[in-house]
């Protein structure tokens, strides 16, 4: 940590504010005297020492961490990418995970024939919401518990391990029986009392990033979950919010080598939600491929046009088809699989 | 809402597309043949009309709302001016309210202490985290149910109606039984599980806007609260997040006279985390009493250097009673008392 | 155009507003009577009204315009795409052009051996600054006149076109004389004057979106230069502001499948400047070619530890000679060719 | 200047940066040495050294500036607040001042119509636009030269000195002589070439903020006009760009107390822009004078229904008056005049 002292301070006072940083956090100091402006850097153990309140003192113009404040997260002490295993399938390798599915799961029927045919095309995972947040108290907020146990169904008649987003602390039992990863939406990013539940589990989390928060706010949530004894967690970059009004959310492409720098998880990209509209999802999972996701999530409806929600930016399950088709050679030329 | 078909669209086809609209939802229809153009207008009744739904259609360019999607909320289905009573302080008059304390709860006599000071120098209510939202898992989390308690003796020693932040549905017990206004914080607001359940209480909410949501989607959270049943519902800018890095958010005084013509809630402003440095405090909350707020919250701790959150944004009881010295006059010259 | 009403507007006064409308502008007008809002649709030719102008009326809440205010920069009006000369190279066309060159020109030798070097591995234009634009007063501003004419003199020995950025209308003439395709900068973008000057040329323009500027505003810059004559426009999205500080930008990758829908202009990305960082030119270049451009610009740099501007963001002739094997089979994998 | 350097940096590698550091620039260096990360402070005259050229070091993670890089504009060497005179008008003192008149002058009678309206309501200088830069080629561009005559006619009329746009280099002899000062809009806050030259003349420039800059960039293109020996420069907030949309662009009100504490130059806010729209001009012009502004820029037109742009956010001069007599009392609650 450094601190950038007020101009004027005197040798004294330097002084003094060393003292007290050493009495009170137990760190060494190293003050550094310019021609007008003197910085002391701080060495030892910063991490419990908050920028508010060293910044409050009164010759303290601005504190700057030079570390990361995400630990188990951070790449810097974990070099190797983490595999996640979701069911029987691997995430983080050298294939590519999709997961596919409706937005909303409307019937047992509709979420077992979905299944099928996405399995068909090559989706390694089956997506599907229950419990909906949605802006508008009018509108169809989800099957809930049903919605979740036709999951589990079409899991069980498909084959495909099933992902599902929670939005209370309160279904966390429901979770645990019935899905295989438990999705955290881009509204409950820094919900951090749902995420201290999930770090006290043992299923796997995919993470949505918050759509204005930043990378590191990311990797922050993460270590919540991390912090608390949960080590599988999937990042995914979905839009963030912009001036731009033409796409629904802008997608942050480079945010998917950053993560990947930055940390050892594994990164996935929904382009779906990304874009908001159907005939964007190839270019832009096309993007996330060549960019080092380890796993896309599309929607595909079996009847976009009556979807109950986010019809808009559904795939038909041929649609789907033709793209994964599609996408195949792209990740060969970047030595991928799908 | 209207309806923009893509170009070449012929006479029969928007025949079929009026006819599907009027079958499935019920309204009439008009369209109006323009030269490159077609539009059609629905009259009746479209609140229930999804436009993810409507542009799903082949024919359909864009589809676009014309009327405001919440009601209970709206200023144009209730014109005057909501009043709401916590404990016994009147909200939405004449006279502004300001609610002050400490970020977070830290000891009974602390908080007490901070209540006398800020009842004698002008508050009306007193402010305090006990369950705190923090970015980091390695930051104080606050002193929870405990806090609530010293909130609690607080009022009970100064008479100061108290308010604080809800994290869970699950502590909502606790909120009723000891605060007389329950906050719902930037993270929050679109934490559609928790607007439900506070929907169905008995107890005026404080909503807080997010950080990166827009005015209407402010007013769609409220309007779930108001929808289960709890009208009690008291708006708050905040700041939002943009590209300038010079204060920790941008305060949208523009929110304020935007939602006051959009809405019959009070509105209040918070200038300590807007700007999140304490000399900040002042213009930020002259700025917002004259564009029309009904109530500020400002962050006053006793020792804001060694504050264990937040201590940057604070003052301190001798700055604040200052502070509300000079915010009177300028409530005075807009007609209006603190 | 669509004006909607407001509430409890007569009957009489919807048919002065019709009146008025077709006497003022020509247009015909259907009004739609709702139950709580009326609506006008105005037929013909709208291009003349503004917006502004017509929500001036005490009886109008809002107008929107159904139709894009570009023409010439259209799709619909030129389903074709453009191929655009820029010295011998194709624009536009399935074969991927790459402009490679310093930041700014340095010296004679300098920009010489790094066109024969970016030319051997694949560039088809040279890149260079000679006017640059910089935030700082007392930043190297580039050697002007002067580093044009290295620019020159380096096509005639490397024989690849050239590229350079003009700042000022009054350098016009300079750039007539020594470069094959004009660059419009980020921070000009809406320097309407510039603009105009350039639309009375013949030589093609490489206009970079504003780093703040929607889709639609580029757009609309490219019709400032179309409808003065020139139509050889090439756009080139370079990223824009957001919240995230993580990148120097955010490349909007959406926007290149965006702006290949709505215009048949040729798209160009700038992976340099959107990450600034060179590491990250080769991911945001990948996507770039599967997300549909027709083009990239990439800084390189024969010493970039010692550039006089922009080097954290350039690649060694080395490295660039690398990036440019494994974009092809990129490129190859969606039917492309470098 | 700070550097942070790579984890795993030898001390002979330190050293090696330091020497090199000391042979390249002339600075001292200090060397911290941490449990994981070292830094090396830099003392000396560092405002030569390029961020980025010192984090093209391979050993280098990341560099920091730890001093502004605006010097002229900069309070901590002018600490006394700048009073600027334009024609008999004196800005940055106590009495605010208040510049109106029309987006664009539209005929002779009509800027002295209101120019005379203006005066009588306690307008100190009157507005006007000649060259307006418009997003859309198709509209409306000014009246031009033949508008810079009129204003100045209309200054003699008034006796009110007169501001207006410049939009282009070879414009500046006109300005010189028609206007008492000149105005750079919101696009070509960062038209350095433009900036240079008006660095050269001898008149007072308002100087408004880029709708995407910070406020950093905002004093670094003031220090651009003031390093070339034009010291006097109004600065002028107008709202920047965010995610909402519910207001043309959004007023950074805390922009006014932050310029005021780091730059002595007087600050200007422009209600009417930054709104978009009439009715919020009082509540944000009344705001502003509450922050700290120096002066306000408001818009009036005779005809606003009529008005040749911008109508919508324009007052009537009747309006004016009545909002003027609002705005006394509250700059007076403050202890200013107008």
């Amino acid at each position: 940590m450094i601190l950038v002292l007020k101009q004027g301070t005197t040798r004294e006072k330097v002084d003094d504010i060393c003292k007290w940083l050493s009495d009170s956090y137990g760190v060494q100091t190293s003050p550094i005297f310019g021609s007008g402006t003197t910085i002391i850097g701080l060495v030892g153990d910063t991490s419990a020492i908050e920028l508010e309140a060293v910044e409050m003192h009164e010759a303290v113009e601005r504190a700057m961490k030079v570390q990361e404040p995400y630990k188990r997260a951070n790449r810097k002490f974990h070099p190797d990418d983490t595999l996640i295993k979701v069911g029987g399938v691997e995430i983080g390798g050298n294939k590519i995970c999709i997961a596919a599915g409706p937005c909303s799961v409307e019937s047992e029927d509709q979420i077992k024939m979905v299944a099928d045919m996405v399995r068909d095309s090559g989706a390694a995972l089956l997506r599907g919401g229950a419990f909906k947040p949605r802006t508008s108290p009018y509108a169809f907020q989800g099957l809930k518990a049903e919605g979740l146990m036709y999951m589990k169904r079409a899991r069980e008649s498909s084959g495909l391990p099933v992902v599902s987003e929670i939005t209370n602390p309160a279904q966390l039992e429901l979770f645990m029986e019935f899905v295989d990863m438990i999705q955290v939406g881009t509204r409950n990013m820094q919900n951090f009392e749902l995420l201290k539940e999930l770090g006290r589990v043992r299923k796997p989390i995919l993470l949505k990033r918050g759509f204005a928060n930043t990378i590191d706010e990311l990797l922050m949530s993460a270590e919540y979950i991390m912090s608390g004894g949960n080590q599988d967690v999937i990042l995914c970059e979905r839009g963030i919010r912009t001036f731009e009004t033409s796409t629904r959310n802008t997608l942050d492409i480079s945010a998917v080598p950053v993560l990947k720098s930055r940390t050892h998880l594994p990164v996935f990209v929904d382009p779906s939600h990304a874009g908001g509209i159907a005939w964007l999802v190839e270019p832009l999972a096309k993007a996330a491929i060549v960019a080092g996701a380890d796993g896309l999530i599309i929607e595909v409806h079996n009847d976009p046009k009556h979807a109950l929600s986010d019809g808009q930016q559904s795939l038909t399950p041929e649609d789907f088809k033709s793209l994964v088709g599609r996408l195949r050679p792209v990740a060969e030329a970047i030595g991928r699989s799908i």
